[in-house]
């Protein structure tokens, strides 16, 4: 799989955090042999996210796209926003399955606004913002996706029928 | 329950792959005492099944409308945008359950993109596609549905107030 | 929090039927250390409800508003409805939480088309309708939403993060 990270953080951004989720997100896809080809930090916020996700999604640029950051409650939390829009076809269950997977650490995963959806040949997911989370759900749902972007892009056919 | 039984499969609409999973949930509907009233074979895509999941609903044809295939990440599957067209009411929770039901199973179920909903006075879900899944989501479902259908078709009062 | 309770109910708006649920819900919401400062009684369907609930939130006269009934299958039941078209942000998971949570108790629970999301800085979530659902998913998700109301009205920084 050929795979974009992007992290969103008004604070990273504006260079006075160090954005630990989003090496983090690379060093995981890589030892599961997976190619990270597009990294980005982006200020929270709809239109550079919703720009950046159309572009590698119609320019078929990566398979997969994973966010970091920006799906809580804050006000500036709109990832999500800017995911649906970019989104041609949802994919309800990979956000539910992380929420229901991290409801068994703690209750505050209900919170999770995350988003997931393909857009063309591109599946996008929205993970948490925080290393710990970020870890928990990436383990959880990397194989499955492998799986279903087998399906997206021809590679497999669809076994599930 | 008045219930019709739709798959989507190009496969299957050419004549070259035979429909398992139609016959196996009409087959389960009938058993569990409800009265299969209609069955049709649809190819994959948007227009087919959206049209007739409008003419089913508004001429009250059917109390129930199940459909088998579609649900997944390959280009052609589009039974959920078909189905999310036609609702008037969605109702997350049953396709939430199935995939929640189907995690124990497998993680691949977080795949599943399938939506329910209703339209006038029927109820739309959209079952996996492959028998056994059908089987392992439609024994769980079809319990709660019937008490569901109860509610919205006047038979019985809201229990749950 | 300043807390709204907002009771869905064609009979109990006509004083056919004695609201159990709102009551219970402001009396769970102040032995938790909150603070109600506004009730309703509202018939079903989506007008009444809708403009209730923007003004709350566009106003900023509440942090949190629960609505209790109209969340099921009932062809007046149009609850979710008239919440989905006030949210800006929807908060998926908490519905989800609670009907996972429910699911525990009753297979019943998938029946459940509650809806949850925030407008402006007011985060507005559907309970069931009766007194013992609305007991049992009160009590799950109060704490986590303190939370992130603590988030979404800057009282605190976010520790996800």
């Amino acid at each position: 799989m050929r795979v974009a990270v992007i992290t969103l953080s008004d604070a990273g951004y504006a260079g006075t955090r160090e954005d630990l989720s989003g090496p983090l997100i690379a060093q995981m896809v890589e030892q599961a042999g997976h190619q990270v080809v597009y990294t980005q930090l982006l200020p929270d916020g709809i239109e550079p996210l919703h720009t950046t996700l159309c572009q590698l999604c119609d320019e078929n640029r990566v398979d997969l796209i994973l966010t970091t950051g920006g799906t809580g409650f804050s006000p500036r939390d709109l990832t999500p926003e800017a995911t649906a829009q970019a989104i041609q076809r949802p994919a309800p269950g990979i956000a539910e399955a992380m929420r229901y997977h991290s409801l068994q650490i703690t209750p505050k995963a209900m919170l999770s606004r995350a988003a997931a959806g393909i857009r063309a040949q591109t599946l996008m997911v929205n993970l948490p913002g925080s290393p710990k989370a970020v870890r928990e759900c990436l383990e959880y749902i990397l194989p499955p996706l492998a799986h279903g972007l087998d399906i997206l892009t021809g590679q497999s056919g669809n076994c599930a029928r």
